[in-house]
Order: C-alpha cells, then sequence, then structure tokens
C-alpha cells in the first residue's frame, strides 16, 4: 500500500520535533529508480505556499528524486525567509541522499499559515528519516503528513506486473482547485513525464477537484505522481492513466470520509446538464452552500435549498423542469414539491443528491460534507 | 418610526394563522397618495418565488397602491398554484381597498420553501389587516414580516418636511444579491417612480448587496420604496437618495447584527484596490470563507484565511504586496507575518477586517457574520 507498493520507492515517516505533540510531522518518499519521471499539480490559489513555488519549478524538469513533507506548519506567507527555508530543505535531502542536486527534490508542507518552520527541528529531521528509509516505510510516511486527519489515507491499484500507490492527507480548507491535501503517488510503470502530467491531470480533475468539503482553497495543495520504471513494463497510455484515476478517486473519497467535524458525505450528482463545466457550476454551488449543508447535517431532506443553491448558477435551466431527487427520492419535481419528503431516509452517513437540469445530456459528482457544530469547534478552538 | 414614520401611509401587522405558533404572520402597507410611486428590487436568484414573479410585473407599471406581507411561508418552488395563490392575495387586497386594481397590489412572503400558502387563512386576514389598517401600524407590520428575527427592524431617515422610513426582515439566507428579507421604504416626499428606482438601486447596491451573512441567496428577496407625495416637497434628487441610502444602510446594518446564531459582526473593508469590483469580490471571498468565520468566531486573528481567501479571487494583487488589520492590528504585511497577533483585541461583537491590496485606490465595506454552533443547530434542527 501507499507509495512503496511499486517497486523502486523507499519511503520514512518520522518524528522531528515540528508538532508540539511530539507525533510524527515529517515524511520522506524516495525514488530509487531507474527513472525518476514525475508530474505534479498544485493549488490554482494565487497566495501559495513556498513549498509549492519550489515545487512548481522543480517539476518544470520532469524528474524527482525524492519528495519532503512535513505536517505542522504551512510555510506559507512567510517571505523571503520562508522560501529560503524550503530551499535548505531541498538541499539538505539533495546532501543525505548522495549524488543528487536540491532540484531535484519537491517539497510539500501543510498546517498553520504564516509561521516559520523550525529549521533547527526540521534538518535533522531529514537525517533521521534518510536514515529510516525503507521499501515498507509506505505507512508511516503516511502517517507522518497527517495534520487534524484522523486516519491516514493510502490506496493502490494496477494491471499485470505494475502498481500505483499513494497516500494524502486533507482534513480541512477541502475544496476544488484543489483541496488542502498533500497527495504523492508513485508508480514502477516505466512512463515518461509527460505521459504522467496527462495522466495525473486527467484523474485531479475529476477527483480530487471535486471535493469541495468546506469551500475553502489552501495555499499548499500539492499532488505528486513519480514513476521509477523499476517493474520493467510500459503498460498502454489507457490503462496506466485508469490506474491513476482509480487511486486518486479512492484517495478524494477517503478525504470526504474523514473532513472535519463532517457527520455527513454528499455526493452530489448533476445529470441532464447542457455542458459538463454547467453540471460543475451547479454541483459546487449545491456544495458550498451553508444552509443545506445544515439541512443535511439534520437529515432535513429541505430540497428548497438545493433550488436556490442552482438558482444562483449561470448554467442551461428553467427552474419549472428542474427535479431533485434526495436518496433516490425524487422529492422535487418540475420545480415544485414531488414525492413525499417523509420517504426520504437519511440516516446514513453517505447520502446522495440528484439534481436534473433537464437541459443536455452532460453530468458531474461533487463530493461534499455536512455542516456542523463540530466543524465549527475545531475550526475556532484552536488555530490551524 | 418604520412605514408609517412618512405621510399618506396606513400599514397594520396581524396574526392571519399562517404559522402554527399564532404569532403575527400578515402586513399590509397602504399608500393613500396622492402620489403611489414606486420602485423595486428584486433577487437575482433564478429561482424565483411566485410573489417575487408578481411583484416584478406589477412595478413595472411604477405604481403601487398597497403591499401584501406575511411570513410563515415563502411561496417559492410551488408552481401554478403557488403563482395563483399570490394573483389571489392582491385580488381580495384590491377588492378590501375598493377602487383599485389588483395590477396596483404588490406581494412578498417568506418562510420555508416549497409549501403552498393557507390560503383559507391569509385571504381572511387580508379583511382583518384591512380593518385594523393605521396610521401607527407601522411597527405592528414591522413584528409581522419576521421569521427567525429576534427583533424587528425599522429606521428612519429624512429633510425639511419630509420623511423616508422603513421596515425589514432577514436573519438567514444573507447574501447578496440581495439578501433573504423583505424591505419596505415608504416616503411622503413628491418623487416620481424613475427617480426613486435611482434612489434605490444606488442605495441598495452598497448596503443590502454588500451584507453576507452566510453566502447563501434567497428566492424572494424584495426591496420596496413607495412614495405618497404627501408632505408636497420634492427635495433634490441628491438629497433624497442620501436619505435612502440611510436608511438602506441601517435597516442593513440591523439584519447583520441580527443574523441567525450569530456571536459577532464582521465588517471587511478592503482598500487600496484597482476597482471597485476588485474590491466588492475579494471583500465577499473573506466574508464566505467557512473556516475565517469559525476562527473570528474563536476571537482568533487567524490572517493566513484571510490571505488564503483572497488568494482565490481574480482581482488585481501582488502576494507579497497584501496587507491584512484585524482591528486595526497590521498582523500581515507584505504578505508575511506583520504586527504580534497577541495585540488583537476580539472581545467585542464587531470585528473590523482590513484587507490593502496595493494596487488601485478603490475600496468597499461587506458586512458578515462568524459561524457558530447555533447557526448549525438553528438551520438543522428544523426545516425554514
Amino acid at each position: 500500500m501507499s507509495v512503496t507498493a511499486a517497486k523502486g520507492f523507499t519511503a520514512a515517516g518520522i518524528a522531528a520535533g515540528i508538532k508540539d505533540s511530539g507525533n510524527p510531522d515529517l515524511a520522506l518518499v524516495v525514488n530509487n529508480g531507474p527513472r525518476r519521471a514525475a508530474a505534479g499539480v498544485f493549488t490554482s490559489n494565487r497566495v501559495k505556499a513556498a513549498p509549492v513555488l519550489w515545487s512548481e519549478q522543480v517539476l518544470k524538469g520532469g524528474e524527482v528524486t525524492a519528495v519532503v513533507l512535513n505536517s505542522g506548519g504551512a510555510n506559507a506567507c512567510t517571505g523571503p525567509q520562508g522560501f529560503q527555508d524550503t530551499h535548505a530543505t531541498a538541499e539538505k535531502a539533495a546532501e543525505v541522499l548522495t549524488g543528487h542536486s536540491a532540484g531535484e527534490i519537491a517539497v510539500a508542507s501543510t498546517g498553520l499559515i504564516g509561521l516559520l518552520l523550525p529549521m533547527d527541528k526540521l534538518l535533522p529531521g531529514i537525517e533521521k528519516a534518510a536514515a529510516a528509509l525503507s521499501e515498507h516505510g509506505g505507512e508511516k510516511a503516511a502517517i507522518a503528513i497527517k495534520t487534524t486527519d484522523t486516519v491516514h489515507k493510502t490506496a493502490v491499484a494496477g494491471g499485470d506486473g505494475w502498481t500505483v500507490g499513494g497516500m494524502a492527507k486533507g482534513a480541512g480548507m477541502l475544496a476544488p482547485g484543489l483541496a488542502t491535501m498533500l497527495v504523492v503517488l508513485t508508480t514502477d510503470a516505466d512512463v515518461e513525464a509527460s505521459a504522467l502530467d496527462a495522466a495525473l491531470r486527467d484523474a485531479t480533475r475529476t477527483t480530487f477537484d471535486r471535493v469541495d468539503s468546506d469551500g475553502c482553497m489552501s495555499t499548499n495543495d500539492t499532488v505528486l505522481l513519480l514513476a521509477s520504471g523499476a517493474s520493467g513494463i510500459a503498460p498502454a497510455q489507457a490503462e496506466f492513466a485508469a490506474a491513476v484515476q482509480t487511486v486518486c478517486a479512492d484517495l478524494a473519497r477517503q478525504l470526504i470520509g474523514d473532513a472535519e467535524g463532517s457527520s455527513k458525505d454528499i455526493r452530489i450528482e448533476v445529470v441532464n446538464a447542457a455542458t459538463e463545466d454547467d453540471a460543475v457550476e451547479v454541483g459546487r454551488s449545491i456544495a458550498r452552500n451553508n444552509l443545506l449543508k445544515c439541512a443535511i447535517h439534520g437529515e432535513d431532506p429541505n430540497w428548497g435549498r438545493v433550488l436556490s443553491a442552482i438558482g444562483t448558477t449561470k448554467a442551461a435551466f428553467e427552474p419549472d423542469r428542474l427535479n431533485v431527487a434526495i436518496n433516490d427520492v425524487w422529492v422535487c419535481k418540475s420545480g415544485g414539491v414531488g414525492e413525499d419528503r417523509d420517504l426520504v431516509d437519511m440516516r446514513y452517513r453517505e447520502v446522495k443528491i440528484t439534481a436534473d437540469l433537464a437541459a443536455g445530456d452532460e453530468s458531474a459528482v461533487i463530493w461534499a460534507n455536512d455542516l456542523t457544530a463540530e466543524y465549527v469547534h475545531e475550526n475556532s478552538a484552536y488555530s490551524s
């Protein structure tokens, strides 16, 4: 499982002392080749953390030897010193993994914005992590990147003789473009950087980019895909892309299932839209409606709030042709009252909302969470 | 105060039995002339309640004799029957106020979406309200339009010999274009419909349209301005518009102060923006950031969440030139750490966030609320 499911990778997760709690907070993932191809997708937030600015540059070369990830601090909004700290992190990893340059080391950070990282702890931590590198280190790496996550997240897929594996963290600031998360995927398939990039962008577009837990976009989102080629197998692009998609979808679903303070996972499917963009726009508008999120928390099939959310979009539809189902009961038909809302059973964690725009053949699925007092508590009681 | 502060108006607020609680739920405001000029601004939600569709048509004539307002049901997403019910409401009011046609009667409704109104109670209620009409009825009318409002809202302003007064309701679904609210303003100034319209649009653009309590846009928002001309005075347009602005700003501020479950009123001022549109876009992005709203609730000056919200916009700015103050302490300077966050005192209900984009000379103020467990409770424990 995790980032060491694929051959050619070693990983470690250790406690460097960045977190006051003493919990694991530093992960190292190393690609031992023979290939070191890589692709990356980063937050579209214009306020980008130092490690995002750094890793975007590293990825332009299409080669990554190792990724250093830390929890316990986002290194965002930290100015020139923050960027220097990221640079020093990459330099240190290059030095420890002899024979490589800092320009091949990606860095990812997560935690509170606006605080400098304790480099006196982080840099020795890299030495400690390098000493702990193992072909079985994937789980520990996944644990070390957790912040408010209650569980670590890993997934694996693949084909005949080759594997795609990955790990993810993210529990708040989960919204499109991307979610607040760090994800590292690895594969031993023999795939070059441009093909990795195509597969990764296709996969994130319909998985991580369609997770909208709380409408808040992070400064640190990073999704990396590294290929070692160690299996010696070069799968067809479609087959490879499908495996990447499977792992991304699995991890994205796990992120929603562990979102801060959530009690419901909401699967919003918009159908019969004129365009896929319309379907996504409507799905996101529903996903972000706080009143609806509260209603779902209260197990109230309040379809009026769905319609009022749809009405704020520019998508093609006629109000009197809209249909809405909650858990397959069509509580709204033709823009008005439909089946009896008392038929809707909302006791289970997963809730399905289907919005039929009656305007075409396109569709999209957005995943969201409910809004709870626990979410408020978790995000107001202390800085995160 | 309220809608009867201006001469030429009578009003009433009674309990028609629409609300199960037996609380007042029907208001009637009548313009006794001599002039019956009117202007209106309505929700920009594309899913519009029947009374909005009706009143938009009525307002095209530029004349309104009376407004019937009910709480206890929004008459939204109610199909052809809902529209017939609004029509019947106007017909009944025209019949009771002899000598007028239904085409001069505006209707506004607020409450749960997707339920037909109990017309067997509403229509007799109009007779009861007409019998109770009084030059002192403004307060009772303001009380009758409350839903989850804890207090009724009225305001008054004016000039030498003329007055603008008004009432408002709205406590949830408060967001631009417009907020979830019903507002009726009256004046005895002698102003024609086109001038009323200009003054009202100017005023709502920078008051009600800049209130964003919870990011949720209503299907029923209605703001009406009626002029009786009963003072015989025709003020200069600028003077009149300023009075309308004053009353709208006063009522908008009251809406924020009474928003569902809120414990903080957040005044977000975006300064040094390249354009006013940029300032508004950034202000709204900050206003709608759930993580920031939670932090403000927790009295945590978490400026990183302000920056991450700014970063999601298309406004002109450079990340390393952004400055943010919370209650006048510049906790973020040049995109990084600024003054000591421990200097920020957030004990009081009103919290001021200043975002300096360092990109121009334009500015805008958006009002928002914090996100609390009480908001979640109020909107999940029962349908509204």
